[in-house]
């Protein structure tokens, strides 16, 4: 793969900002990886296990001659590192970041770029429930979508090759306004990742079943729920907070659905329930056939991997 | 190993039944096995597949001489099952079922059971979201706990029988009273399983966003739980039918503690989230330590099998 851009600095080196350093360098889509943390202890793994060209401890270090920008830290620190690299940032340069809510990060980050430096605010749709330098594998992309949510009048040559980078690191690419996407990820994200939540906090919570039962019995469902669940706080603290009117629709909308379905059990409509879940299941086969997801019979997952 | 029962018939030939009749011929732990269904086109395919030492097309005929006989149907079949099966029993014979819940077993199968038979009710927690005669795969049950819940005065020697038999098959086994199981089982099974039917339903009813994008960007958490809402409508309806209370108890504090999530999001109180979510966070390393799940990073799951 031929190189994209001559000095790429990641700001974060979480579970993204890593799989992108990984896999950039595998495929040499970069001349040099530069990266940077707020933790020390975060700077010093990222220097122990290699995996950018050079770490530096300071954003203005990090983005001086880059030409690509990857904020990947959670999006409330954004706002703030934008108005401290700004006065650094090489005229040309392009300046995206991997947060999970646009609208957010545009109104952030957006009034700190300079004329001269093109910002495209981006989002790839991948993760797993690791977090921190050593969660990430340079496939975290391969067949997930990104999206990028340029602002009208957006350098198409800028938008372009940023998008090169992504389908180099495996990745399909879409792209949106920020409010379709901010609507779109409360409904496939931010309210599921809320409910696993509130459900594996409710499990805890419930004094009469203890912790070693629920544990011991949860491969009958639960277990899902723990596995998102266990995404990063911070990360998800800012998603909701930044989210907030798309997120709580979806979830009013849930609860309603919710009510309904409670009123079915206790009435005893069993045809209702049975319409109802006869519908969900065919979801499930659009996700497999759109590659998505496979087909392999994943609850029993433990098991089969022994 | 050695055989343990010289004759076992099982009677649906779903999941469970499928993946027992493999794990019990695998390993020799009967003389014979006998299936049998309702539905012309399963018991056609179990034959075609060869997956019993012989299909029969009535319980009376499945039951014949048996000496453990597994009601493997959903919940609502298993009471006229059981009056059915009544006068062709085996003096001696063990009965089980694989039910989700254990008190509507109890109460629908109990009465039906001859004096000289034995009455075991158990549920094997362990599945996957495919369903019929050709989803079953000897290794499901490896590793996963299954419950019985004999009644009072229950002859040891054939509950111990039964336990050794689920061991051979992989699981752990535990003894627990009705009330308890149901309880456990609707926190860590049932109050999912409708959370995820509903999550997935909201999705597909919202016409502001559209099916494609839904299947699209599922990846970021709700292909999860298109997983859970794939599983069999017709077992689930008799889930929610059977275990009512419970369930509906459950839901009720999950409703509580959304709502006031929900209140956090909409104040902006960012601590009371991340609070929580490091909270759920811990629940999720004891799964993994109790060898419920892999640490793997599963989020990822299709891009690392490609």
């Amino acid at each position: 793969m031929s190189q994209l851009y001559s000095r790429v600095a990641l700001i974060g080196l979480g579970l993204i900002a890593s799989s992108m350093a990984l896999a950039i360098r595998r495929d040499g889509l970069a001349g040099e990886v530069v990266g940077t943390a707020r933790s020390d202890e975060t700077r010093r793994i990222a220097e122990e296990i290699g995996l950018c060209d050079r770490v530096v401890p300071t954003v203005a270090e990090a983005v001086a001659g880059a030409d690509l920008v990857v904020l990947a830290t959670p999006i409330g620190a954004m706002g703030a590192i934008a108005e401290e690299i700004a006065p650094h940032l090489a005229p040309g340069a392009t300046v995206t970041d991997v947060g999970s809510v646009k609208r957010a990060v545009v109104e952030a980050v957006g009034p700190h770029i300079p004329a001269g430096v093109h910002f495209i605010p981006g989002h790839p749709l991948a993760g797993t429930e690791h977090s921190g330098p050593r969660s990430g594998f340079p496939e975290l992309f391969d067949g997930r979508w990104c999206v990028l949510a340029p602002p009208e009048g957006t350098d198409p040559a800028a938008v372009d090759k940023l998008a090169a980078l992504w389908r180099a690191m495996g990745s399909q690419v879409d792209l949106m306004d920020v409010a379709r996407h901010d609507l779109v990820l409360a409904v496939t994200s931010h309210a599921p990742h809320l409910i696993a939540y509130t459900m594996v906090g409710v499990a805890d919570d419930l004094r009469r079943v203890t912790d070693s039962e629920v544990v011991k019995y949860s491969a009958a469902g639960f277990r899902d729920f723990t596995r998102i669940a266990a995404s990063d706080p911070t990360m998800w603290r800012d998603v909701f907070l930044t989210n907030k009117d798309a997120t709580l629709e979806i979830l009013g909308r849930f609860t309603e659905e919710l009510f309904a379905l409670q009123r079915a059990i206790r009435t005893g409509d069993g045809d209702h329930l049975h319409d109802y879940f006869t519908r969900t299941r065919a979801i499930r086969r659009g996700i497999i056939e759109a590659g998505q997801d496979t087909d392999a019979p994943d609850f029993g997952r433990a098991a089969a991997r022994k």
